[in-house]
């Protein structure tokens, strides 16, 4: 038996090593405090979980439509059109099985075999693994640490652009680094988007995980919707991580290809979820928004824990449930984080990164994941960030475990 | 924006426009006798719906592993050690959402562009089409209208093999054909297999749906569970079409590279529906018996109704809920099916099958699928066949509905 030559380009999410890791630890009897995944450890909100039960009992049991069913996509249409100011109908809507499906179909339906795409970095490692996989060629653009924010670069974006360069991933509201673009910013993307003719993956995933103020999509801009595929996930706003249940929302003829992608890879995604789906949207909303005011309450201890520590500088993000604190001094301290050995390896070299997670874990019992996770150090990358999930801890835990975390940097 | 040129070698499953065009047959007010879908009308056990509610109010609401929850693999490996003789673990499991997740994820792993792969025609569509979309080159192989079953023609597999053929997918208790291969086929298909090193997609999704004997598998014949990735699904054995839940089963190299697609495309399958499908195959089996009895009434109402019309031969399957009739005459005697046009087209073009199947559905209401929705004619077919799925139509409606169909053929 022999693999398909294009297995040893597909990558992986490495959180996954570190979440195992965290499980040995708290199988040795120790205490861990999980700031490692996106999970949540939160309630699917009860009137979901009773609709849902009902959909069943009432033998919506059998297959639905591959883009799911219609009133679902009817209600999605009018729900992203109020909260996007666009356009959309039931025909711009397929339902997928979780947020990431939309990640492989959109490169499946729109990326040959040697284009180029753009795709933050740091940012979620599924994007450089399904570029490579399917035959692409990824180009990373980075955040900068600007005084209150992390900040795109629109002009290293623009000098990356080739007469290859077909596609750009955006994730606004960033997974790892919290970071929100400003309408300035957005506008000046757009802007690039539109001379070079690129289309857009615009991945919402932390849309509605928003505290303070109110989400601006790139698809809102003019001329914008007509060249962004929206991932759209229920399991954030919902915590209904473990239900898998997303969409894919964009121009018609791209969200048709994705629909026969479902015919092709699950022919639908579940049934009856999709009702519970339905009372999320429309029914008593009491518990989406304890979901945000939990994660808020999390947000302020562990952005004001971080802050307290000698070393460590945590922006403050208004949406998502990710800290990208820069802790370059706070790693130098503990000896980590050396020079950078020659021009193209960056400062904080995997192997530190890892012996810093790792010292943590086993010194303080705080699981965490570094920039390492998010994509592969870039030329002259100088600063060093790890990434804390408070989707996953209480928080009186998340006040005990980054006091101890505290302490042993401190010490 | 530009689709990626891939996107015009997907196919699909043709059936669905059947399925639209029955709607729109009864929006005018016409009765329809559906026998064109594998969907079932038969609720999925009570046992099973009340522990996937148990598992939601539990809390199995977050991420699971993405190889599935563990409980479930181990005893996923146990069943299939009984019925096959096989000795899988949990390593050997990767949970997917539903049975077809494993068709495009086998490709994805085991083909390289420009490799040849052996499949059914008529079989079912999505082979081909990942075959094509993913850049691989279809070898299609047919069966032949036997004394009492559709048999396998060995020498023609073997002789279309070329050093560039790696792969075959064997859909043992097929759809849409019902065929079931004696041992002394599968004995030789696996001698071909070995002889000429291919690795196989073992379709088995119908496995379990037995009205007679037992079924066997090409895992269990020597040395071919290392050369075999079994599809299985929880869909037809539990009446749970519409709730995506299956397993890739095979060689942990395969597996692991599966659940690495996993990762990558939907993180993992639904969490609380796995422990549904552990009540399904730990609890009370009577839900699971009555689906096999009340598909075996329908089994054979349907045959003997098929049987008793002039012109139509149809074979009694002891697996699978399919039947394949002969209906070469009868389309004849309903001036359908001239003589083929030149020696490359099949008799019987897409036309006079099309032709067919809308008189039948406007004159009787009997609406079903042609041999054309299960891949292009092959050069020199000369018989006619219709599929009739009888999942989704009760008994009483098989006898109306197929004596109306006999009226109109013998008319």
């Amino acid at each position: 038996m022999e693999l398909a030559k294009r297995v040893s380009k597909l990558g992986t999410e490495t959180a996954f090593a570190v979440s195992a890791e965290a499980a040995k630890h708290v199988a040795q009897g120790n205490r861990v405090y999980p700031f490692h995944l996106g999970d949540m450890n939160i309630k699917t909100p009860d009137n979901i979980i009773e609709a849902t039960y009902r959909a069943m009992k009432d033998g919506k049991t059998g297959y639905c439509p591959n883009y799911g069913i219609p009133r679902l996509r009817e209600l999605l249409a009018e729900d992203i059109n109020r909260s996007h100011g666009t356009d959309y109908t039931i025909d711009n809507v397929a339902i997928q099985p979780g947020g990431k499906p939309t990640i492989s179909k959109f490169f499946m339906a729109m990326m040959n075999a040697g284009d180029e795409v753009l795709y933050p970095n740091p940012g979620y490692p599924i994007y450089e693994s399904q570029i490579e996989f399917q035959g692409g060629i990824g180009l990373p653009y980075t955040y900068h640490e600007g005084k209150e924010n992390f900040e795109l670069d629109i002009d290293q974006i623009e000098k990356k652009i080739t007469p290859r360069t077909k596609l750009i991933v955006v994730n606004d509201l960033q997974n790892p680094t919290g970071a929100e673009a400003s309408r300035q910013e957005l506008e000046a993307l757009a802007d690039v988007i539109r001379r070079h003719n690129l289309f857009v993956l615009c991945d919402e995933a932390y849309f509605d995980i928003r505290y303070e103020g109110k989400s601006l999509s790139l698809a809102s801009l003019p001329g914008m919707a007509e060249r962004c595929l929206l991932l759209y996930t229920f399991s954030k706003k919902f915590a209904m991580t473990g239900w898998r249940l997303g969409a894919s929302i964009g121009p018609r003829e791209v969200v048709d290809v994705i629909a026969k992608l479902n015919v092709n890879d699950e022919s639908c995604s579940n049934h009856f979820i999709q009702y519970g789906a339905i009372e999320g949207l429309t029914g008593d909303q009491s518990g989406a928004d304890q979901v945000v005011k939990t994660l808020a309450a999390r947000r302020d201890m562990a952005v004001s824990m971080l802050n307290s520590i000698d070393g460590i500088r945590c922006f403050r993000p208004n949406a998502t449930f990710y800290l990208f604190p820069n802790v370059t001094e706070a790693m130098k301290r503990k000896g980590f984080g050396g020079p950078p050995q020659t021009q193209n390896t960056a400062f904080g070299d995997p192997g530190d990164y890892e012996q810093f997670r790792k010292a943590a874990l086993q010194q303080t019992g705080v699981s965490f994941c570094t920039r390492r996770h998010f994509g592969r150090p870039l030329p002259g990358e100088s600063r060093l960030y790890i990434r804390f999930a408070y989707s996953g801890i209480d928080v009186d835990d998340i006040e005990e475990g980054l006091n101890r975390f505290k302490q042993w940097i401190e010490s």
